[in-house]
């Protein structure tokens, strides 16, 4: 690669208190980092904008450790090999990874996934990527639905969400999505094709979901925790699932709620089933994941929704946009 | 049987508010009931003083139909039939359900399990009854420890306690119990022969736990939720198992207290699965269960903790004491 090349890495210039802002990062400029022995560098593509993204930015470690003030900003992303010094790695060889907010990055190749040549990056870093894998994963092999069990998700028109919704659909669940604001929930019904949608912002979230699952909940695909969690297992049905797979609810702020009241003892007495998992440790048949979802893309089951914003000076202002609920989909940004 | 046989029953006078009191109980006497045709009559010999009889008090239903005032206090018991309409059911049966708290109870055969005759009454409603499977089943099926895991259970003195901790030891786990005060702790050392054990009401609970269990929390058995639960999450391992038995901290009150905060953030971060049941679900394997408990028994390396009291005139004060923490191991009222 050129030696000369500008990095430019958004950096944490000071932890969050509450919401994110902008102002909580610094865009600086630098020389592309060199990479040392059994790494590689990487010219950013695209940055995947998630949940997540804002609970690395808590002091303490979640299942990595956090970004520290001073860090380039945690974030996983798609890019090219431009120099390599890892075996397995070629010039020119689409990668993904915990890349970072900035144009090059220079990562241990173990640290690093060679994808598939072809797949258009909103695809790659989207169905087919590790929020894609999340949906599958969680609804199938943790939530495990039955055909004409009832399926609630929270933040349905989310990344993960949108393609939990889906998968649930088209294993022949009644499904219910719960999102902020009467458009998003229309948006849900008409585009999504939910059987139903909840608005937690109308208020009596419970009142209201209990009306939209007339025959109780099997399965909660729970990205958010907080009142729709609480919601949720109120109306559980017995030998219910709850999928743990976010938290949202209580990652944008420094003053987390108490956990849902129902925990231990509706568990107990319904028999239910809550299970956290990080789709990292389930990778082993990624390769018939994927071809299951190519299956269902191609005979139009399955859409993927996305939301591409452009250059990395939009990364921060995406997060926070996010947080308001400004995407559909899987929300990224393209940096090249 | 003698048709003029005088029926002792306790009846709810009145739903407890907090704490339940003797007062909230009224002996009364009557005929014994005439069981109606499909209907058994049996002569109660031993109830269960359980942590579910107070959680049955409450307005709500739990799993069954909450006893209502003016009704006869629900119990789990053990008895012998004495008039029978009910095919399947001859005069002299060993039977157990729910007998209620009382000398005499007319049930539909269907609700009743005959047992095995010459076991002693106190095994056949501990180890081998209800609280013995609810052990076995929970810590095995459910917590799925491996040898070297470390085990905590709460309420480790209590009727499941005593036996899911042994189970554990038994499995090759290092096992820690909670339980209230410092000679409950010196006897789960000394005479059940755990690992280390945590009084949960020195404070610092959390601390303590962390101190007992350097290698931290594989598998959690909670009989308490609460407190014990908070401190469980938080030093959970990753991948690691909570058995949802029961909920203890919050039967005897009228304020529940508000979940705990791990849940779910932990859950997702360290990929915890948390499970709730009820044995009643799992009887199908039950001879299976008590074969592999007999031979424990015989071998010395399960003992039978119990605390039998006499009188049904004591069943109401048991209970109180129960929660006041007073009985080792099953507490069994004897009727006849």
């Amino acid at each position: 690669m050129n030696g000369s090349a500008i990095n430019r890495h958004w950096v944490l210039r000071e932890r969050p208190t509450g919401e994110i802002t902008v102002s909580n990062f610094e865009l600086q400029r630098g020389p592309a980092p060199e990479p040392a022995a059994g790494e590689v560098l990487v010219r950013v593509h695209m940055l995947s904008i998630d949940p997540a993204n804002r609970a690395w930015m808590f002091p303490t470690a979640t299942y990595k450790a956090p970004v520290e003030p001073g860090q380039t900003m945690h974030g996983f992303g798609l890019g090219e090999v431009v120099t390599s010094n890892a075996e397995g790695f070629a010039i020119g060889d689409v990668v993904e990874g915990m890349l970072g907010w900035q144009d090059y990055a220079a990562v241990p190749g173990s640290d690093l996934t060679v994808r598939r040549p072809g797949t258009p990056a909103e695809h790659a870093m989207g169905v087919f990527g590790i929020t894609g894998l999340t949906a599958f994963h969680g609804l199938l092999e943790i939530g495990r639905p039955r055909p004409g069990e009832t399926v609630v998700v929270s933040a349905a028109a989310g990344a993960v969400g949108t393609i939990a919704a889906q998968i649930a659909k088209i294993e022949g669940c009644r499904v219910v999505g719960i999102a902020g604001g009467p458009e998003k929930c229309q948006w849900l019904v008409d585009e999504l094709g939910l059987d139903a949608a909840v608005d937690y912002k109308a208020g009596e979230l419970r009142k209201a979901l209990k009306r939209a699952c007339p025959n109780g909940v099997d399965v909660y695909f729970d990205n958010t925790g907080g009142d729709a969690l609480a919601a949720a297992l109120s109306t559980m049905n017995v030998h219910g699932r709850i999928v743990c797979c976010g938290n949202l609810s209580q990652y944008n702020t420094d003053r987390p709620a108490p956990g849902p009241s129902g925990v231990p003892g509706l568990l107990v007495t319904k028999r239910i089933r809550m299970e956290g998992f990080i789709v990292l440790d389930h990778l082993a048949n990624r390769d018939q994941m994927e071809a299951t979802m190519q299956g269902w893309l191609d005979d139009g089951r399955l859409k993927a929704f996305q939301t591409v914003v452009d250059g990395l000076e939009q990364a921060p202002e995406s997060l926070v946009q996010m947080f308001r609920g400004g995407n559909r989909g899987k929300l990224l940004v393209r940096v090249k």
